[in-house]
C-alpha cells in the first residue's frame, strides 16, 4: 500500500485556496482544522477501496480529500458554543477559540463547499470520468446531509437528557458516524469504476466498521485520560447522553464491536483482490486506544 | 415565460426530505426558511438563461432550487448571533429565533448539502447529461465558497468599523452578492448545453446585475421602512459598515446602478433568442422598492 497519509496531507494542502486574498483569515481557519492531523480514517478507506477495485491513487485523491473536508467542517461546527461548546479538539484549541465564532462558522461552511468543488472539477472528471465523478459527489452529499451525518447530529441533540433507548442510539450512531465512513468506502469503489455488487460490499464494510468505530469512541470516552484522547474525556456523561456504554456496559460493547468487525471482514469476501490491508484496518480500529 | 415562481416553490418543497423521521425538527427548520418566500431572483435567472439557450424547464429545476438552497443557507447562518444577530428575516422571526441556534446552524449546513445532492442526482444527470450536471455543481461550488460568497462575508466581517475604501467594497459586493447571481446565470446556460461564449455572456450579465442588486440593497437600507423591507432598516449604519451609499452618496449610487444595468443588457446581444424578459428583469431589479 502506498503512503496514503502523506498523499492525503499534501493533497489537502494543495486544494486549499491561496492565502493571497483579503479573506486570508478564512483560509487560515480552514487550514488550521484541516491540518490538525487526526487518523485520516476516511481518506484511507477511499484509497483502500479504490486500490482493491483496481483504480489508481490519483483518481481517489479528490474524494479522499473531500470526505476529510466534510468530516472537518462537521467537527468545527460541532465544537461551536451553540453546539457541544468544546474548547479542545485533537489536543489543540478548537477553531472558534482561535479565530472567533464567526470565522469558525464560515470556515466550516467553506470547507463543505470546497469538498464539492474539488469532486466536480474538470481535473477530477478527466481522472475518473464524468459519471463516477458525479456519482461520488452524490454519495457524499446523501450520506453527509439531512438524513445522514447532519441528521445524526440532530438526533444527538434532541436525545440529550432523555435516556434515549438503544434503537435511537443505533440510528444516531449510524447516521452521525457510520454514514460518512460508508461514503468513503463507496467513493473509493466508485472512483475505480467498481461493479454495483462491489460498491454494495464496500458500503456494507463501511457501515459495520463505522458503527463499531462509534461504539469504541464511547468506550474510550469513559476509559481514557484527556492526554491519551486529545480531547476532554467523560464529556458524554457530563452532557447526560445515553451511549452504548451507559446502556449495555463495556463488556457487551466490546462483544458488539467484535461482531461488527467480523461482519465487515466477511463483506470483503466478494472481492478478488488483496483484502488483507482492509481486514487489518478493521481490527486496528476495533482495538485502538485513542 | 412559464410560471417560474410556482415551479420553484413546488420543486423546493418536493426536494425536501420527508418529515417522517427522527430528525423532523431539522427538516422543519430547513422548510421554514426555504418556504419564506423572497423574490426567487436566482431561480428565475436559471430558468431565463436556460430558456434563452433553448433548454427545457425540467432540466433547469434542480439548479434553480440548488442556488436558492445555497442562498437560504447563507441567510440562516448570516442571521445567527455570532454573525449579524438579526431577529427578523423577510418579515418573519429568523430561523434560530424559532428553532434555536443549534438546529438553525445544522439546517443551514444541510441545505448546502441538499443543493449538491439534487444537482448530482441520477435524475438530474438523465435530464441534462453527465457533463452539464457536474459542471453546474462545480460552478455553484466555486462561486459560493471561500473565494466566492463565503469569502465576501468574511471581507464584510473584517471590514466592520474600518471605513473600508471603495475597492474593498467592490470586491466584497462582488463576492458576497454578485457571485451567486452569476452562478445562477451560468448554470441556466450550462444546463441548456450553451456554447462557451453564451455561458460567458450569461456570466457577464449576472455579474453586472448582481453588483447593481447589492448597491440597490444599500440604498434601500437607508431609504425604506422596516415594513416595506421586511427586515430592520439602517442596520448597515448601526453596524458601522461602509457601503456604496456612505462612500458615494445616493445619487452617485443610482448612476452606478444604471451603468451596470446597461452593461448587463449589452451582454445579452450575443444571444439569438428573445432577451426582452431578461432586459426587463435587469431594469426591474434596478428600480425595485424592496
Amino acid at each position: 500500500m502506498f503512503d496514503y497519509l502523506k498523499t492525503t496531507e499534501d493533497a489537502l494542502a494543495s486544494f486549499l485556496p491561496s492565502k493571497n486574498c483579503r479573506e486570508h483569515k478564512l483560509i487560515e481557519a480552514m487550514q488550521y482544522s484541516l491540518s490538525a492531523g487526526g487518523k485520516r480514517v476516511r481518506p484511507r478507506l477511499v484509497f483502500e477501496f479504490n486500490a482493491l477495485c483496481n483504480g489508481f491513487p490519483e483518481g481517489a485523491v479528490p474524494f479522499a480529500c473531500a470526505v476529510e473536508m466534510i468530516h472537518t467542517y462537521s467537527l468545527i461546527h460541532d465544537d461551536l458554543p451553540c453546539m457541544d461548546d468544546d474548547d479542545l479538539r485533537r489536543g489543540k484549541p478548537s477553531n472558534h477559540k482561535v479565530y472567533g465564532e464567526d470565522i469558525a462558522l464560515l470556515a466550516g461552511d467553506a470547507l463543505q463547499t470546497l469538498a464539492f468543488e474539488i469532486m466536480t472539477s474538470d481535473k477530477t472528471a478527466t481522472l475518473v470520468g464524468e459519471k463516477s465523478c458525479r456519482q461520488c459527489a452524490n454519495v457524499l452529499a446523501k450520506y453527509s446531509g439531512a438524513n445522514g451525518m447532519v441528521g445524526g447530529q440532530v438526533i444527538d441533540l434532541i436525545s440529550e437528557n432523555t435516556n434515549a433507548p438503544i434503537e435511537v442510539l443505533r440510528e444516531m450512531d449510524y447516521k452521525k458516524t457510520a454514514c460518512l465512513i460508508k461514503a468513503a468506502c463507496e467513493m473509493g469503489a466508485i472512483s475505480a469504476g467498481a461493479t454495483k455488487q462491489q460498491v454494495e460490499a464496500a458500503s456494507q464494510y463501511g457501515e459495520c466498521i463505522g458503527i463499531a468505530f462509534q461504539i469504541k469512541d464511547d468506550i474510550l470516552d469513559v476509559t481514557s485520560t484527556n492526554d491519551e484522547l486529545g480531547k476532554p474525556v467523560g464529556s458524554d456523561n457530563d452532557n447526560n447522553k445515553s451511549t452504548y456504554v451507559s446502556l449495555l456496559g463495556i463488556s457487551e460493547c466490546a462483544k458488539l464491536i467484535n461482531l461488527l468487525t467480523e461482519k465487515a471482514v466477511k463483506a470483503l469476501e466478494c472481492f478478488n483482490g488483496e483484502t488483507i490491508s482492509l481486514k487489518k484496518f478493521a481490527y486496528e480500529l476495533a482495538e485502538r486506544t485513542k
